[in-house]
């Protein structure tokens, strides 16, 4: 394993000191793993909490701050975070309006999310509603999962639910807007090769050199398949097709298309693999109305990408580009 | 080689008309890959142009737009792009100013824009200013190098002379501020394996499973020494010390740390080192003023990273702080 770290125990409080001295602006709570915005709570705004294993970075923590989440819990790699870290980052972000969860949809992280909602409720009387995100056309059932999987909806979920919540809005809009997004977002992934938990040592799945995988979940779960390494043309049809046919995204104001990097693949393939999206959309009759090019929902040193794409309305592209000023998305200016 | 591309001669091509799609705002001239800013020329304001070989993306398309460059050209993958690219590079971003290349110190980079400076003075008479980046303290010269090598600084003397530029200061003066960036500066980095160029199809340079190479370039040019395997911290001690030694970075208004990931190396991964790196500062008394973490001149799907030190004063930190529109950095939010 060739790694840029110190004792594999140690990553995710390493990672977190680095985090906290590169961002000043934002508050880490090391005890309970927790960065949170650094004005929390924001008097009168709904409070945007969300959180899980940790190794799909910049998610959850670079996406703290104004115009998108005000707390970010991180677990132990691949892991769901425990209660006690949810209750303490919606303790933090509770500014009299109600707190939303995005919680991604694998069992430990609906289970605790759901486990922290019930504490604080009953004793703060925080209101608390949690939207969950499954967005995965891979598979329907999965080893973490009871249906889709949380993958990369949960990017844009954040963002758009941000901006709705920084304008504002009750807790029951910003919660409405967050399951709209979810509803009208698909996405599917493939590996190129596995990634390692720093604590396994050992790539966590076997895939031959001329082999890839699938479907491919966000912590090397299986996908649908393997198939021979192909041509970027070939891979953009295997991830957009299934896409395409899970959900109609023709007509309305286009869509947000969203080429992610797993997390080893360089920037030079993700645009390769998106002029293959977007020609793909374009013979489709599907407008590309705003995008979003990198690695922001990674899956450790795994090489690969996923497609997500958003079927978008007036109101999602103006909550789109609305301000955001966190570490790994900014816009506005 | 697994790689999300097609035919390996056509990589760059795709990746451009990518990024075109991707980032409607700027302009993207096909035949002679040059990304331009969407309103350039801007009339009365000094013109940045900057470029060089394909393969340590964003660097310099990504960094195009307001506040930093007004267009960058692209050579094929380790290859300096030839001067009828930087002379349509110059003349479109010409707004009567001057126009200012900003040059990494390798030959072919070297001569080729030297060479479109004097064709676009003898043929427009614009004037042209060269600054040259060579930031790496690991060798004197190397396998493209007269002197040393120019490395992560470009980043940041992009970012400076970039905002020098908006605030309409005169091409003698935006070229001081991007000489003091670059004397002021100082990197050094790390690889734990080799990238693949695309049209070779394999590793560039053999590196064993157990060893790592300090003193890298950023196309794979042979470093310092090979060395066992390390943890972050010793690791961190193998950048910074001879950063540190080649200039004195204590006083001043504290320095921008920079932990740039080489392509394959993951965002946790770099955190970890920024905590190594702001340890070691802080040991020696230097002042961490502000940070840049992410992969943002990389080497292809090299895994390792790069520690760049610039030591600031007020009117430095003034100009990184002001505001930047660009695919690969923004603030000002």
């Amino acid at each position: 394993m060739k790694k840029l770290i110190n004792d594999p125990a140690d990553v995710i409080s390493d990672a977190l000191h680095g985090f906290a001295a590169a961002h000043p602006e934002l508050r880490v709570d090391f005890e309970n793993r927790v960065v949170v915005r650094g004005d929390a709570p924001v008097r009168g705004k709904v409070g945007l909490v969300s959180g899980g294993g940790s190794g799909h970075e910049p998610l959850h923590g670079g996406f703290v701050g104004p115009g998108m989440l005000d707390a970010a819990c991180a677990g132990e790699v691949f892991t769901s975070p425990v209660p006690d870290q949810m209750v303490a980052a919606t303790r933090a972000v509770d500014g009299g309006a109600g707190v939303l969860h995005i919680v991604k949809n694998y069992t430990g992280d609906i289970m605790n999310f759901e486990l922290a909602a019930e504490l604080v409720a009953a004793e703060q009387g925080t209101e608390v509603v949690s939207v969950v995100v499954d967005d995965d056309v891979a598979v329907q059932d999965s080893l973490y999962t009871a249906g889709r999987r949380g993958v990369g909806a949960t990017v844009l979920v954040e963002k758009i639910a941000g901006a709705a919540a920084e304008q504002g809005r009750p807790l029951a809009g910003v919660a409405d807007v967050a399951r709209k997004v979810n509803s009208s977002a698909r996405s599917m992934g493939l590996a190129l090769t596995s990634c390692t938990v720093p604590a396994a040592g050992r790539p966590t799945f076997d895939l031959p050199g001329d082999e890839m995988e699938v479907g491919i979940g966000i912590h090397g779960e299986p996908g649908r398949r393997r198939v021979p390494v192909a041509p970027a043309h070939e891979i953009a049809e295997m991830l957009v097709s299934p896409i395409l046919t899970d959900l109609d995204f023709t007509g309305g104001d286009g869509v947000i298309a969203f080429v992610n990097g797993m997390g080893a693949t360089p920037l030079i393939e993700l645009y390769v693999m998106f002029h293959e999206v977007a020609q793909l959309l374009a013979k489709n009759g599907i407008t590309v109305a705003r995008s979003l090019v990198g690695p922001y929902i990674t899956s450790l040193d795994m090489a690969g990408c996923s497609v997500t794409l958003l079927k978008a309305d007036e109101e999602l592209l103006r909550l789109w580009d609305a301000p955001v000023s966190t570490p790994a998305l900014r816009r506005g200016v």
